[in-house]
């Protein structure tokens, strides 16, 4: 059972605040065992691997190391790359170069599906080599685990903004009245849902939550949105970039200018945007956009203790399982208490995770399509690691008017 | 020199994350003199006191008043008003009524403006007031005060988040290799300045800074982004929202589109959307846009803790002031030592302040008018309260290549 060889690990697909603190946990655990020689990072993922580009990451230093846990984005660099079969031959012959008996990939459906691939191909060719999927996406769109690493973090990150900004148009009620937050999440809601975290009492933005679960009707979003501006303390609205109409198709597409006669003119898109615009037109009223786009998946500051420690977990796991035999399998995260909050892991087959998604569950949704359900409330809370800080609400007892 | 009677205090225009430790500073302050009776908050502003909308500050718990300089936003809410002379006469009227003998206005010019007006027509009446602005403004473009309450936070957003979404456009940058930042700043471009912040060691992003106070010239901006993206490590770019071509013109205006017909077509602004489709027809290399809105206004764990304490201060100065016989003029920050950094306050005629504005100067803008000069990070890293923290930087000593 024992494999001798050198280990590669790699980082893929978008980034997040935490996959390099999966990475920290890959080479803390692997230094380990006396089963791993040479430990190589992938740079660029399987980019870098095509190139034959490695980099050793026993010549770092113990104090970057360390700081792997804090530093937000892919140390090792990212890429999207969909493999042919001549980059999967190309692959496996720099794994036998290298003497790679072990791989760690770190990333989501694609990624997962890349590893069975290079597993199943090594087996084929009679070369021994154990190949784990490490979970990472912002989406938390991945089956087979309770969540994924990222997903605490860019949580915490959108309760937090969401709480302030919440605070500013409530501030500038009767100026600008409606403020529309755009969340990334291409084909699920589970980020868009997180920022009902920021509530700390009801009333509290966002008053209105759409994910692409449920199909965007501008007539009722119209009608969601008058009914709580009529309230008169602004309306804070949390949307998905991925919004769809009932036939399945984006809200809006980005579209490109062609040329640069369109210099100022151009036909631009942008959520967000198209909802100022639909309400100033349809309501008359005025409304800003907030859009942190890449801000919300890196911003340091913003990681969740919680999702730190676990995607630090799912990279040591992720060694210890693969020297101990396992192979073709990802390291799911298994919620065993919510209350103590507990979580510790398990394994999914690589190819299962590769071909499926997992959308907000319909329990995690409202009757009505515009908010989340205390059930979700219940299942995200503990993720982002503590609570949005208290706020001071000024009871403003009023002075008797005299005029 | 003793006036008694009651004291007013309201927030105005746009909230910083810093706005209510002022109001911390005027609540504290006011309640250690006999001379100020009542102590009331006009609720959203000038508007709020046009219907005599006053709030009790007294009535207040200890509990709350000391949240107030972690919370982001305008406890008091705010408003954008520009009053016409009847509005002054009510204004009056209701000060009058109320005893109002100390009336403090926290904002930026305007604010300056309507306070001064306020101050004259007492005057004129007879009606004995006192009155002081208190400077306020994430913009930083006051005259007469080294910088304003409110730009050391959102220069502290800003430098956080542009490193994280620097790492993170690194770590993809064979995939999206530009990233476009766009920070606030109608007419001045100190948000977008304090970006630089972000850079620990040379080559770090952001790698291009453009500023309203330089005309925006296309053909130059493409130039400089195929140079640094030809280095291949990815293009970072912090633009301001106010970026204007050369006879003046706002690069890009929001535009609302006319009727529902348009509903998915809709003509749309966005600054950093027209920068990443001019960059993909020009040079045909996939960019994308971040804007964070309000949020970096409004993120309190973003909070300097320089400019809480220096908001704090000029609400509190404010009061030392007005009681000591002061009226009609703003509280400054006088920045007396650089290092270590100290600052003091002074004063300053509200009706100069009302009437000045301040670009970012000539001397902290490189000569290509991209980036900006060591003197400005000399004047501007102290005010966001430390630093950005380090983050690993993996060596990556690569490995022999075999194939």
């Amino acid at each position: 059972m024992s494999l001798k060889g050198n280990a590669l690990v790699g980082q893929s697909g978008g980034p997040t605040a935490v996959i390099n603190a999966s990475l920290h946990g890959v080479i803390e655990q692997a230094m380990q065992h006396a089963e791993i020689a040479d430990l190589y990072g992938a740079v660029r993922g399987v980019q870098g691997l095509l190139g034959e580009d490695l980099c050793d990451l026993r010549a770092e230093t113990a104090e970057t190391i360390a700081r792997l846990s804090s530093t937000p984005a892919a140390a090792l660099g990212s890429c999207r790359r969909k493999l042919n079969d001549a980059d999967y031959a190309r692959l496996l012959a720099v794994f036998r170069a290298h003497d790679i008996r072990y791989f760690f990939y770190n990333g989501g459906n694609d990624s997962a599906d890349t590893t069975h691939k290079v597993g199943q191909l090594a087996k084929e060719s009679g070369w021994e080599m154990r190949v784990i999927g490490i979970p990472k996406t912002v989406d938390n769109d991945l089956g087979f685990t309770d969540h994924c690493p990222g997903y605490g973090s860019v949580a915490r990150f959108n309760a937090l903004a969401l709480q302030g900004s919440g605070l500013d148009t409530q501030a500038m009620a009767t100026v600008d009245t409606v403020k529309i937050f755009e969340t990334m999440g291409r084909n699920a809601g589970w980020i868009t849902a997180a920022t009902a975290l920021a509530r700390a009492q009801a009333g509290d933005p966002p008053h209105l939550i759409y994910l692409p679960e449920c199909s965007f009707a501008p007539a009722r979003f119209l009608a969601d949105v008058k009914r709580v501006v009529d309230r008169g303390q602004g309306c804070v609205i949390a949307v998905c970039e991925g919004l769809r109409d009932a036939e399945g198709k984006p809200i809006v597409t980005f579209k490109h200018a062609v040329g640069t006669d369109s210099f100022g003119h151009a036909q631009l898109g942008g959520l967000g945007e198209f909802l100022v615009d639909l309400i100033a037109n349809e309501l008359g009223i005025k409304a800003r956009a907030d859009k942190s786009g890449t801000i919300q998946r890196s911003f340091g500051p913003a990681q969740s203790p919680v999702d730190v420690a676990e995607a630090k977990m799912v990279g040591a796991e992720a060694v210890k399982a693969a020297v101990g035999g396992a192979s073709d399998v990802m390291i799911t995260l298994v919620r065993t208490s919510n209350h103590p909050y507990q979580c510790t892991t398990g394994t999914a087959p690589l190819e299962a995770v590769a071909n499926a998604e997992r959308p907000v569950p319909e329990e995690f949704i409202n009757a009505d399509g515009n908010d989340v359900t205390p059930a979700f409330l219940e299942y995200a809370r503990p993720l982002i690691g503590g609570p949005v800080p208290p706020v001071a609400r000024l009871t403003m007892v009023r002075v008797t008017k005299k005029l």
